[in-house]
């Protein structure tokens, strides 16, 4: 086993502090990832709080690394050591039901191993004895097939982000077709929001940002946005009633669903990727103008390696701050306030330096 | 004009009683209808109660209506007197929005000129000084061009509620591509929903219906559903989730929206054609399994045609109880306790024998 210098959430009520983890050496099918950078996504702060319940303390969070290849199985042919990759919300899943034969690991049916707060498989099946920790670390020992490759010309920090934010975005606007000509609204300005603003922007598509911010226009405009149009302005949805095809809803706060269907044309199409609690919706704003409101979750390996080279052949990467592991409790005080654009990126050498060996 | 025999409601608050209306010769290109029948719909009842607000009274329901052609206008080709025709929800629209166009005129961006609690048209725009009144009178005068021809082969009792109990069905099983070995689970088995039991198993899905009355399953199955669910029973939504391709929801009643969508499988469909109180929906319901959650409203002229096409072509029809309209107070009670298989269709011969000419 490798010892690996780590930070973890002890319990829900303290900060995260140093915690050496161990490392498995790479079996015959893995390989043993020097992680580079790690994304800090809102679910890490959620999960760390316990917020959604059936947290597993101690927890090392992370699900956005990138890193180089250090070792490699006896079997392994995909990876070379000093290949440039990427790990994103999963590590692992049954490989055998309908969604993981398709391609859709997301939504095995068994359940994924998700990269922290879940389990590892041992013969194919989650062992609660074997706990994942995340990227808040130096290394991590991953399946081949659960590694992605990071094209070369996208920066790795600012490539971090791209294995949640950046699949949760693009898988929507992929699935709907969005591109040339189309008009679409990006509820939210953070993480998911800014990459689904850069992404639609790179597929062709009309880019409106809606915010309950008015002092975040500039910054939509900054990052390719087309147009602007505040929430907190009633009048705007009565104005607007129809103007989209397609609104991709990154917004985790509570909000009214009915008035966001609104402003889609008829059949238009509203996607949800933030979970608030649970919100009011009527009947008739689905049945007025036949709008669809539908739900997406990260993507399957297959179309977060498709994500990637699309970045990469379209100059898109995520807007980020690299901050020490040091930072870690402050940058989830940030976040909370929304203080943040629009990523924080853990610079993993930062780790490296505790002497854990 | 032409002094017709009619019933309506003359307040929210009293039963519908017997009331002599107008109707206006037929134009140029209008055609006069002597009605055979009409169904009654349950948002007749929410309407003449004023349950939605904005009702204009006195109020002649009535918009699942057939009868024979007794007069056409001077430019009118496409009819001639003696054809048995229907008129559904409406009865005219502004003709020129991309709805109207696009053969969607129930969603024309004036507003459809609802077949009654609405609006006649003058030089194309809403006029306030003209009510629409609806099927429960011995004749109305309508535009060519949004009469139905009803083929023979359905008896006309029987296919009066097909003009919307069957379109509001149709619609969205063929906007779905509902069709052989598809799993479609009928959500309520009222006027609806015995509807889309019989549609979705003549388009040769395998069809359950879900119902909160145990006592339904041997209705259903002898309307042709395939299996039969009691949602009364918790644990059925947890035994068979996953299981439905397609869910066609008809209530009307608060239920949890959650629960159904569990049922679906990955990226499966439910459709809401009922219009319950607003519920409270979990963005995760439609994240996890990227479901899809919609809304349907009757259908366009062009597919009402096709839906009463279908029908003669495969033998289906509505099951109904035929009253006269003496009945129909009685009759609104009755539908209120569910107490109706599976629709209340009024023998309009039973208003010509009041004294009006």
């Amino acid at each position: 086993m490798l010892k690996t210098p780590a930070w973890a959430a002890p319990s829900a009520t303290e900060p995260l502090a140093p915690f050496a983890i161990q490392r498995r050496e790479p079996g015959a099918h893995e390989v043993l990832i020097d992680i580079r950078y790690c994304g800090v996504c809102h679910s890490d702060i959620h999960q760390a709080r316990d917020d959604w319940g059936g947290s597993i303390f101690p927890m090392v969070p992370g699900h956005e690394i990138v890193g180089t290849v250090a070792k490699v199985g006896d079997q392994v042919e995909r990876w070379k050591v000093g290949d440039v990759v990427g790990v994103g919300c999963f590590v692992d899943s049954c490989r055998h039901c309908e969604a993981c034969l398709e391609g859709e690991e997301q939504f095995c049916s068994e359940g994924m191993s998700v990269t922290y707060n879940g389990y590892e498989r041992t013969d194919g099946k989650l062992d609660k004895s074997r706990p994942t920790w995340g990227g808040y670390s130096t290394r991590i020992t991953v399946d081949e097939n659960y590694v992605l490759r990071v094209p070369e010309g996208i920066p790795l920090d600012r490539a971090a982000p791209l294995l949640c934010a950046g699949i949760t975005t693009y898988s929507p606007l992929r699935r709907y077709d969005v591109g040339k000509g189309d008009k679409v609204a990006v509820v939210g300005l953070g993480g998911l929001g800014h990459m689904g603003v850069k992404l639609a922007k790179a597929m062709g598509a009309h880019v409106t940002v809606l915010s309950h911010s008015p002092s975040k226009r500039d910054s939509a405009l900054a990052l390719g946005a087309d147009d602007f149009l505040s929430t907190r302005d009633d009048s705007m949805f009565k104005e607007h009633a129809g103007r989209f095809d397609f609104i991709l809803d990154t917004v985790s706060a509570a909000h009214d669903y009915n008035a966001y269907l609104g402003l889609l044309r008829r059949d238009g199409t509203m996607v949800l990727v933030g979970l608030p609690e649970p919100q009011a919706l009527s009947a008739g704003s689905l049945i007025r103008g036949r709008k669809r409101l539908t739900g997406s979750l990260i993507g399957g390996i297959r179309e977060t390696q498709e994500m990637l080279d699309f970045c990469a052949e379209h100059g898109v990467a995520a807007d980020v701050e690299v901050i020490d592991i040091a930072q870690i409790n402050e940058a989830y005080e940030r976040m909370m306030r929304g203080d943040v654009r629009y990523r924080f990126v853990i610079d993993n050498d930062s780790l490296r330096t505790e002497d854990v060996a």
